[in-house]
């Protein structure tokens, strides 16, 4: 049996996706600059992905949609902007970004402290949630921008947006989040939100990868940078796919939660498993647990054996002080289950996960 | 009728790329950067469409292969590589390009100028073939890099690449060229042409928009400035589309060449029209014509009611030293046509020709 539980990294794409991209080739192939008809109706399904894109996440029609390859590029873009265009100038003269960011953003967000710039991260609590204390400490009318991914890809827990977005508001300090792992999960609502900012990209939610979207608030501007945007077919693929991940929100929030929580109460059965966040604070799809004694690697290849591809996961919640108990230090995997994930699957990753953790445990004794 | 001429800027997916990119989505979606067998299998049909690149341009194992969203992107990326490489550190000095490079490459060439830069733009000569009597006058061993498209888009016109790289090789200057529009209409090889560096992308080859790659001949580096790779579904589509065009080079030489050659009998007999490359140094499947009198907007309008999509040309070619005689400013029209182009459609094509020919120019004469 096969059993495909990293849907946080990458999904299998929808073949309504796979549709709605299609005609992009065979029929709106056309370049749409050009003066000629197929060229005017190449703009038409382009104009509905915009649409698509609006809708889900409630921007306005104002609120302008920048195309990329990557959540994270259009991220690190976002920044760049951020510091050329506020910072540089000494208007403003610091960011605020979760210590949870991905590598490539934490990176630029470095190259940004090394030119002068006040970089503040913010610690993720025990139970892998941004600690807004130190927001509230740090943040002044000089901050030129906050950042906090709204769901964390490896945890699933769900960052407290609403209240960021109460601070930002009281300083006049513009709020990105990256919403990826929000979407279909849990409503995203950009002016509920109160973001500035918000980025999408929808590899993880059954549409193309390499396509990401960056929505700017009305009158917000963005100098350009040059930065390719994403190709014609993917952003009409992006489009469905949102609007697909946003009419499966009831399914998630159900079906796939109760999936979830039956591997879930298998794995609290399994002797000294730690749970990172607390159920009632994460998306309904994902679980990150340890093992005690069984290395995040040994897990993934041995449940790989038979059929089954979950996540190692290290590195940066770690860091945030997650898991700060030692003996589970290097043993964190994360189940991300999806629309497709069945009963037959969860049974027997359950019996597989409980054979592969006795076995491991057993080699590390003898 | 519909009949689509405008294939040197968009054409239509191969039905067989389709069916190449369509299992990187359904079947190999998993992140190749995974531990698990699913990763693992993605990566085979990674490695295979960079092995139909290679064969297709006759790279070698050793020559590396970046992926990326644009083969003008890539031009730039290199433009800057070796302005950061060589030219800032003092090592070189200057820069040669074609002057009919595209607004991107051409501004990026601008921006290196401004840095302090020699940058020297050659000329099209009349025919619409780069000059390479300056070439020989400018190099020296401190030139960093020449750079000469292979065949110019609008013209179709064939560049002199193995005179180009015979000059280069005397003094030991690197050569670049962006192959997009000879690939499939004549023989690419990069080791015999010479050159250091190649580009090429696919959507004008029935290949998907938005993909390109830069092949790095051995022993050459170039430093990483963070441009976002190709998604992988299209960069499996490139080397599909690749294979098939040199698959069709045969039939683009001999069956498109003939269907070309009936439409462009047909525009010579037009009275007071000019055809700007001679037919020797063109592509075979394409012909650049201007009508006198008859503006190249106009033109593509009137032909548009009928259905048939063509390019109007404008600005780089012009500038450049074609059709230098007045009476044929700003009325260039390119036809384009492609394998999937039929007889039918040429014959319909040369009728409302030249009815759209005699029509635009009687309106100007009431």
């Amino acid at each position: 049996m096969k059993v495909y539980l990293d849907n946080n990294r990458a999904s299998l794409l929808d073949t309504q996706v796979l549709e709605a991209m299609q005609p992009i080739y065979t029929e709106h192939y056309a370049n749409p600059s050009a003066l000629h008809t197929p060229a005017i109706a190449a703009r038409v399904p382009i104009l509905e992905a915009y649409e698509k894109i609006r809708s889900s996440i409630h921007a306005k029609p104002e609120e302008e949609i920048i195309s990329g390859f990557s959540a994270d590029a259009l991220h690190c873009r976002l920044l760049i902007a951020t510091y050329l265009g506020t910072i540089i100038t000494g208007q403003k003269n610091q960011i605020i970004l979760s210590s949870s960011e991905s590598e490539a953003v934490l990176e630029t967000a470095a190259y940004i402290a090394s030119q002068g710039c006040r970089v503040t991260l913010l610690p993720l609590d025990s139970n892998g949630i941004v600690d807004l204390s130190l927001l509230k400490q740090v943040i002044t009318p000089k901050t030129a921008l906050v950042s906090l991914t709204m769901v964390d890809s490896q945890t699933g827990a769900i960052m407290p947006i609403d209240e960021a977005s109460q601070i930002c508001a009281e300083y006049e300090v513009p709020l990105h989040s990256d919403t990826t792992h929000a979407i279909g999960k849990l409503p995203v609502d950009m002016q509920m939100l109160g973001l500035d900012y918000l980025t999408l990209s929808t590899e993880t939610m059954h549409g193309p990868s390499g396509t990401a979207v960056l929505v700017v608030k009305e009158g917000k501007i963005l100098p350009n940078l040059l930065l390719p945007p994403s190709n014609r077919a993917d952003l009409v693929g992006l489009g469905k796919a949102l609007e697909l991940a946003v009419d499966a929100q009831a399914f998630e929030m159900e079906d796939v939660r109760e999936l979830r929580d039956t591997l879930e109460e298998a794995i609290r059965e399994i002797p000294q498993s730690l749970i990172v966040t607390p159920w009632a604070l994460r998306t309904p799809h994902t679980v990150m647990v340890g093992f005690k004694g069984v290395q995040s690697e040994a897990l993934v290849w041995e449940l790989n054996r038979h059929g089954i591809s979950v996540s190692a996961e290290k590195g940066h919640t770690l860091i945030a002080g997650i898991g700060q108990d030692r003996n589970y230090t290097h043993t964190l995997v994360s189940f991300a289950l999806s629309r497709y994930t069945t009963e037959e699957e969860i049974d027997y990753t359950i019996k597989k996960l409980k054979e592969a953790v006795t076995l491991i445990r057993e080699e590390r004794i003898q």
